[in-house]
């Protein structure tokens, strides 16, 4: 009745002490550090596991993803028939709304003009919109989108929301594929938050950056990305930031992680780049709600949050 | 039954056009420009009038301030025993929100080691707290400290105030001297929104940045002034920053502005900079108020929001 874990080099130790801690009487293993027997392990906890690694439990029960997307779950082509179990984690919901709000803020309050304006020890002030004036739209109105439209409304912004499919929102929601374009058309910035699917794989291309406000108070639209590198295409990123299509941009995920050094987004102009650190899974928290489905299941109650695996989240 | 413009070399032209645009039947000069006759002149309408020049307009009746803070106006020694109106702006009050919402963000959240790396091309994730854990205290509670106390609640803050005197707050407010240790000892970030009075002068001290909390999560202080710059000792704050006594700190107000371009200010370590930006008046908000208030004062009704001389504020 064993976990096997996979994290790859990311922060390793620090997830076995929890999940030592949320179940002292459980055996958790770390895949590449620990010897175990593939029969022993009922269910998988990972982040990015190696493909062919899942297949080869024969005993396994259940997976549990370690992030909110899980995407690199599901792009196993040998994939067992077994339920994957999504993240959901509030303390992911805090720092993402704290980390999405700082980007917007960052480019609508001007604070990379005025940084470099501080290196130059120059005193400057420049016009600028009040919040209200600057349309956020959120692609991807879960659980963190909700969140985010909450902390971008008190702060002012006029916000609204596209997903896939209809549901409650506290902004005017647009919905599906149809309501996309007149979303983008009132949008000067877009925040995504999307799951990576082969439906959204590649969808923030130049044709997409094209339909966005072009007549916003604030010169220009501006793409903030903290779903998946897999949703944008990075070449048409550079262009339009090099060409100025995009006033400017925040990027917390990439195609490839980490981004390579010598990648030329690290210098493309008026773009924000963070490590992958929007919203970094809270090992004691993401311990507890796992065990805790765990010890559910064994008392035969259904597992919560299982993926769909037709859509992919 | 004039008015007398007085903006220095602030953006004088949108002023005079936002105030012909809010009462076109009104004569408005501009101090400065304009040739006007002192005995025609009923209202100042100032931000930080020559000394000598009030005193001088023998019919003046009210004194109108263009920004929220009246320092500059009551520092004339020749003031006449008039009411001075202080601007009571709800345009000031969300561009404040964003402001100190972004210097809490940025600190917080790393932003000016993730710039730094990006600078570098370097990827590397820092382990950070959520929101809760970092305590911020807002010295000086009243329109725009209560408004920030809510923006930063919405993010997740563990947010307190401290007001000279007892009022309504929706977070736990300490009053008074008496309070005021207690406060400090449990800010991690301190945000200062105090008037400039002969009692906050300099009140930014080495020994008020020694009471604050030194057991935070945030491995020291952090100082954030969007109020005057005469509030803050220069010396004790650049001292601070290069002995990492202040972990950081977000300046928006100097004793001399514009700050000086040899000023060691300019270069202190994890210091951010903005032109007193932070919350800009808006001429077409502050003069459809101002106006407004003329009229009222004429019909008989009495000006809102007047100064206590003894207070200050």
């Amino acid at each position: 009745m064993a976990s096997l874990l996979t994290v790859g080099s990311w922060r390793a130790d620090a997830w076995v002490k929890a999940f030592h801690t949320a179940a002292p009487g459980r055996t958790f293993y770390l895949y590449g550090r620990d010897e175990y027997d593939p029969a022993e392990i009922r269910y998988a906890i990972t982040w990015r596991p190696p493909a062919g690694l899942l297949p080869s439990l024969p005993n396994l029960q259940a997976i549990f993803n370690l992030g909110a997307g899980v995407d690199g779950v599901l792009a196993d082509p040998d994939l067992p028939d077994l339920p994957v179990v999504r993240l959901v984690d509030d303390t992911l919901t805090g720092p993402m709304g704290e980390w999405v709000a700082l980007q917007v803020l960052t480019h609508h309050r001007r604070a990379l003009t005025y940084l470099a304006q501080q290196g130059r020890q120059e005193w400057e002030e420049h016009d600028q919109p009040v919040a209200s004036q600057v349309r956020v739209g959120i692609m991807g109105y879960g659980i963190l989108g909700s969140h985010c439209a909450k902390v971008l409304t008190t702060l002012g912004y006029t916000v609204s929301g596209w997903s896939r499919s209809p549901k409650p929102a506290d902004v005017p929601l647009h919905v599906g594929a149809e309501g996309l374009p007149e979303f983008l058309a009132n949008t000067d910035y877009l925040v995504v938050l999307l799951p990576l699917t082969p439906q959204t794989r590649d969808i923030i291309d130049a044709e997409l950056i094209g339909q966005l406000a072009q007549d916003g108070v604030m010169g220009g639209p501006v793409l903030i990305n903290a779903g998946r590198g897999g949703l944008q295409n990075e070449d048409d990123l550079l262009a339009a930031l090099h060409s100025g299509t995009l006033a400017g941009a925040s990027l917390d995920v990439f195609q490839t992680e980490p981004l390579p050094a010598d990648h030329p987004l690290w210098t493309a102009p008026n773009l924000v780049i963070t490590p992958h650190a929007a919203a970094p899974s809270n090992p004691t928290a993401v311990s507890r709600y796992i065990t805790g489905q765990i010890s559910a299941f064994e008392a035969g109650k259904p597992l919560q949050n299982v993926v769909e695996r037709g859509r992919g989240y």
